[in-house]
């Protein structure tokens, strides 16, 4: 079966002059991937007429599906509709269905059609509309000897819906689909180079047909083996078996698969076993809260979070005692335990996790230094701490404390089993 | 003055297939602009060796600068060096000044040089090695009949820090660069069609020289006007008369200018006006907490937050009555105000800002669907409400609601001058 080879295309002088990070092309990816479709190439240009028909007449020669976002707005700088006009030899003219629709979505959003709005409307003679439930930008699909060019708005929320309802349906029935097969194992707790030092053999054992890759990420990492065969049944059973020999190698370090992230996991493990959780966050400052109710259905087993970021709240409002800051400061660990027990005890859980650090840039000491971070869980009256020495920069320290908490929680889950 | 065009070109087959976001294209993108830079093109392709030549081969006939990230690291499916070490007929042998810099980094972190780490250390012979105080794979640069391509790794942090204290100042020494100047407008409460519509004959009077664009966010929005004039002083003069005269029309809606994100804004009016915050966040989750902390300094203006996710602590803990919940509900006007009454004063807060509302995708109701959004805003006794009718999406709702506070926020603090 011949592989279906797809490119993506991102038009945009903001996001080559880095004003906006495209998440789309990375959503995109892993859509097409989960179909079968192989993305070998994303290609990223600017406003700029010439270099968009070049982009497209490139991704043409080397692929078979070519997916476009952005450039679609009302305004004069967006320029991807007359481009695919001009590439397609095609003309814009008031496309009557899109204009239904776009009335209809404006009516129920209870908004008037203003000029720019409805030139929306307008589209080349040659697309197909793909319709936007979302949006004012509706979507445009172009298929000239087999080959297809899917336009798409750059609003996120907008082109997903797009994609899910519309465009991926459409790829399935007009390509003839082969199967990638993925199993991704996803540890935390341990470094590339180790992890690689531990798995040398088995990696060297590998049959051709499956390849390794090694994925850091923010204080975890991900193993990903991919199966290149053509069976759905036969790869799992092959990839399952290949796991499985894995796994007393790396089982210590192993917290999930696939699109389980650490919290996701947590909040699994937490509702299984009729657990709740409760934060106390200072240096972390409401990041840890904010993963944990990114998951829908976090209310089944999460309290609540106090941020007390002044240190007379950690008194006041969460019961440290003051004598312990006084003597040992607000980042140790006799106040991030503190904090973990008062917590749980106060917003009635049974897990009380808490961080405090200094996150920089600034408020480092010698003693003291920007990266110092305590960390401790909480259960049952009992605490466990730990030290972390991160970075110099702050986004990262919030992140890498996130996932060090989580992994603190995960392991107590694992270790009452 | 001939203009420095740069290519961006990040390899990994994690990207491709959507298992692993690239925010460095986008970070470097900036970077590179605000040097006089102008990125053209960015290309993503997978750890294939024939592909990463053709790209390198590709991006070497339209640019003079090409930055490529990922693929470094000591792990088999890493193909960067090799690709690199082909394309400029170079082999890679041990390099001692990278073995040095490699032995005294893993000292310093108290770790051991293992085998496969120290196998980063042998590079291409004709490379220049660009040091990597923050990690163990160093950088490569060429330069080939003054084409220069440099190779960091992918972690956004050691990217990071070498691209700004090694690689910047090297590209700013070997080439010529001329300057192109941005001016961003930032706005909140209006659409990108209405904004448009406002501004129409404003933006049909603007030189040639004068690039305008519109960057839609979430909930808010950006104006970039862009100078391609080659005179400092005379492009900021030009700007700055033209931001003058926009003015007046969109007085209203303007939070800001360049960098200046609305937390950063609120962060520095807090500041000045000696004002400090609490939030008490129910459907946000800690996001409004996590964004207002993300700022260095916030301790200067956040008290801190309450995340009373279930209803039992949104009373217990923060004292909203429970006849308001009981009569009118947890997403509702009466409780959401009370929300922020109260954690301003159980805080000592000035300000008190709440959020209570259905994110989704589960959980709503015909009476209250997913999207329905409460905030308030309090301040010496008094608040400010708003109903929020968002999307059926979790993740944007949160986004969306956090911006709607701090526009909220922002209002309160603006109209009190």
């Amino acid at each position: 079966m011949k592989k279906i080879l797809a490119e993506l295309i991102t038009i945009g002088d903001e996001i080559l002059y880095g004003q906006t990070l495209d998440t789309n092309a990375h959503w995109m990816s892993g859509q097409l991937d989960a179909i079968g479709v192989k993305v070998v190439r994303r290609t990223t240009c600017g406003d700029q007429e010439e270099e968009i028909l070049q982009v497209f007449a490139e991704a043409e020669q080397r692929a078979d599906l070519v997916l476009i976002t952005g450039g679609l707005g009302p305004t004069s700088d967006d320029l991807t509709k007359p481009c695919l006009a001009r590439y397609f030899d095609s003309e814009i003219v008031m496309n009557q269905q899109a204009l239904a629709e776009l009335e209809a979505y404006m009516t129920s959003r209870g908004r008037e059609l203003n000029k720019l709005t409805r030139l929306q409307a307008a589209l080349p003679d040659k697309c197909e509309v793909v319709s936007n439930d979302r949006g004012t930008a509706c979507g445009m699909w172009f298929n000239r000897n087999g080959k297809v060019f899917v336009s798409m708005p750059g609003v996120p929320h907008e082109m997903r819906y797009m994609m899910v309802e519309k465009v991926m349906p459409r790829i399935q029935r007009a390509f003839d689909l082969p199967i990638i097969y993925h199993k991704i194992i996803r540890l935390a707790g341990i470094g590339e180079s180790w992890l690689a030092e531990k798995i040398e053999q088995w990696e060297k054992s590998l049959p051709k047909t499956v390849k390794l890759a090694y994925l850091p990420g923010y204080g975890d990492l991900k193993l990903r083996l991919t199966s290149l065969a053509s069976d759905l049944e036969l790869q799992k059973k092959e990839i399952d078996q290949l796991v499985s020999s894995l796994m007393p190698l790396i089982q210590e370090y192993v917290y999930g698969y696939d699109d389980d992230s650490l919290e996701v996991v947590i909040g699994r493990l937490l509702k299984e076993k009729g657990l709740t959780l409760a934060l106390a966050e200072s240096c972390t400052g409401g990041y840890v809260a904010h993963r944990i109710t990114s998951v829908a259905g976090s209310s089944a087993y999460f309290n609540g979070a106090m941020v007390p970021y002044q240190n007379e709240l950690k008194i006041a409002q969460l019961g440290v005692k003051e004598a312990t800051i006084v003597t040992y400061g607000a980042v140790s660990e006799e106040t991030v335990s503190e904090m973990a027990l008062n917590i749980a005890q106060k917003f009635g859980a049974d897990y009380g996790l808490a961080s405090s650090g200094i996150a920089g840039p600034g408020g480092g000491t010698e003693e003291k230094p920007i990266g110092l971070i305590w960390i401790a869980c909480a259960i049952g009256g009992k605490v466990t701490t730990r030290k972390l020495n991160l970075t110099k920069d702050r986004d990262v320290n919030i992140k890498l404390t996130a996932v060090a908490l989580f992994t603190l929680l995960h392991q107590s889950l694992v270790a009452n089993d």
